[in-house]
């Protein structure tokens, strides 16, 4: 078989131009006698590596010099606890949306540490659609204010970024970073597990504004403070170099990509692709209200569950896999990050369109 | 240049085998359609990737079956806190012998949670020997022995396995483990960052006997129980995939090698012939006493200090590379892990040969 289109949540489809340069460059990189895989974190090369990538996603996201850019371990899992140990400064509470499976699970994290004010809610409705910014229940006294802009379940995704005043906004990017433009100056902290946008799985990406760094208390692991890692630039101890190292090759093809301003035009056109086949048929379906729609995960269902298995055997003959959906949700999930190609998408479309006239 | 010898302690050299079948295996893994990095954690190709490095990994260490093996991230520094945040069960103390710079890492981060009994302290002797077992100040009621068996950057490694009793005996193996046979059934946890005998930086190792999971109070960040992940099989959130997969191709290469016994047997040969040539010569020098000499790090200072320079770049021309010591310490370092030829030792063992009859 060849390379297929790969429609996984995450870990995800890499582009195949930085598959194939990482392959180049495995036994040796450059003329440095070994793998990046063997280099040791504080040699030259490796550390040309590593701020070479900081760099790039600094120049990509145009994030502010008053922002840190931390290479972490831990996936969002850990940010969960991590947000709160380093941004509550002794205070009693924060506010979180809750929105999806995801922000459920920052906000169990969070109960460990303080009182969580759920500011909003869309769980009555089956997590299908945003809150609008009206009815935030916000607390101006919050340390801070938590939401997920892109929930990789549900396929939900703000269509606005929430106004906090004074409180700083952190955000779960895990599954929607790099793929529009941002204003990152609006963020307190933005954090993101890499296996969607990023590169391998074992690197979360936290980028934090400088004024919230150095607050966590003295009982904190020093591997769950900020601080720790910001003052060493991310070599504390030993980074996951590779994925590092991966996610610098994805930094610099989104350049040549043309930057997020390139990536949203193409990404807003392959969403829309799919969200218009499944609108304008029977037979598909889609729950989510259209103006909370994700760019990244389209969750939909056959009108017949009993075709699943057929769908996704036909699917997969024709090199479109792991469409299957969320077990929480059922049916099918496209989705089709920042690597998925917009062929990738229009075979889909056509495969959906073809069995929906043999089956519909 | 062709790959070196590459005597980094950590990241470190591969086995070439191993970073070849990577390199064959990046585009696509088998018929799989995808890279290993691409696939998702939940399918069944990887599954079967992730629990044949499991398997393998308890063949080759002989780890008995009330024995949890956890693939985890965040370094050894992140087994600083979570050992006590595990095993302290509400007692307020365990004992740690202190014998190099890890020690005093792991004893500064455990004070954080309890009160540390230092049961052995060689730091006033410069770091340069293991404290004898009749010399260990143990306190029955410590809820658990902590210890370095190598001290990656001292060069100091126990010759004997410390004698605790009814308390768990905990390990910090990450620049031993794999490197010879073990009696893993009387430890109670042994961990290891990967970087250096088993595959890439992020990942953590961590095998634990299972009554002492589930331990950990409420306020434990979740990623930070042992329970979370044992529960899981290691998959409570993305785990770092590739680098859990490239763990998998070293334990195979060990098992092709003739495991530990052989290991061990090269292992020991290695370090021989460095000590050897270090001990017959008035040019090169080793602080350590002989019976806590590490088969896996070998620190050794020139007889005059400016030459240094002079020795790292004629090594250099030679292919040996990574072989300037520690801050800390100075002089040189020449760590030989697993996947060090033994050609490679004695490409260095000659060149030092040369160098002295030169400058000494």
């Amino acid at each position: 078989m060849a390379r297929t289109y790969n429609f996984s949540a995450g870990p995800a489809m890499l582009p195949s131009a930085v598959i194939a340069r990482a392959q180049q460059e495995m036994m040796e990189w450059h003329s440095a006698g070994m793998s990046v895989m063997e280099m040791s974190h504080r040699g030259k090369d490796y550390m040309s590596i590593a701020e070479k990538a900081e760099a790039d996603l600094r120049e990509v996201m145009a994030i502010p010099s008053n922002y840190k850019v931390l290479f972490l371990q831990g996936g969002a899992s850990s940010q969960f606890a991590m947000v709160p140990m380093n941004l509550l400064r002794g205070s009693g509470g924060a506010d979180y949306l809750n929105t999806g499976m995801w922000s459920k699970k920052a906000i169990a994290e969070a109960r460990r540490y303080c009182e969580v004010n759920v500011a909003a809610d869309t769980s009555a409705g089956g997590f299908c659609a945003v809150p609008e910014q009206d009815s935030l229940q916000l607390n101006a006294d919050a340390a801070y204010l938590h939401y997920t802009p892109n929930e990789t379940i549900g396929g939900v995704e703000f269509d606005y970024l929430p106004e906090s005043g004074e409180v700083p906004l952190v955000a779960d990017m895990s599954s929607t970073i790099l793929s529009r433009p941002l204003d990152v100056s609006r963020y307190g902290v933005i954090y993101a597990g890499a296996q969607k946008n990023i590169g391998p799985a074992g690197l979360t990406i936290v980028i934090v504004r400088e004024d919230l760094i150095g607050h966590a208390p003295e009982q904190t692991p020093a591997m769950f403070s900020y601080e720790t890692h910001a003052k060493a630039d991310s070599m504390y101890n030993t980074p996951p170099t590779y994925s590092w190292y991966m996610a610098g090759l994805v930094f610099e093809w989104i350049k040549e990509q043309g930057g997020l301003a390139a990536m949203a035009e193409v990404n807003q056109r392959k969403a829309g692709k799919l969200y218009e086949l499944i609108d304008s048929s029977d037979f598909y379906a889609n729950p989510v209200e259209k103006n909370g729609r994700s760019w990244m995960n389209v969750p939909f269902t056959l009108a017949d569950a009993a075709l699943d298995g057929a769908f996704l055997s036909g699917a997969a003959e024709r090199g479109l896999v792991t469409l299957k959906g969320h077990r929480s949700v059922g049916g099918m999930r496209a989705s089709i990050y920042n690597a998925m190609p917009e062929e990738g998408v229009d075979t889909l479309v056509e495969f959906m369109r073809a069995f929906e006239q043999k089956n519909g």
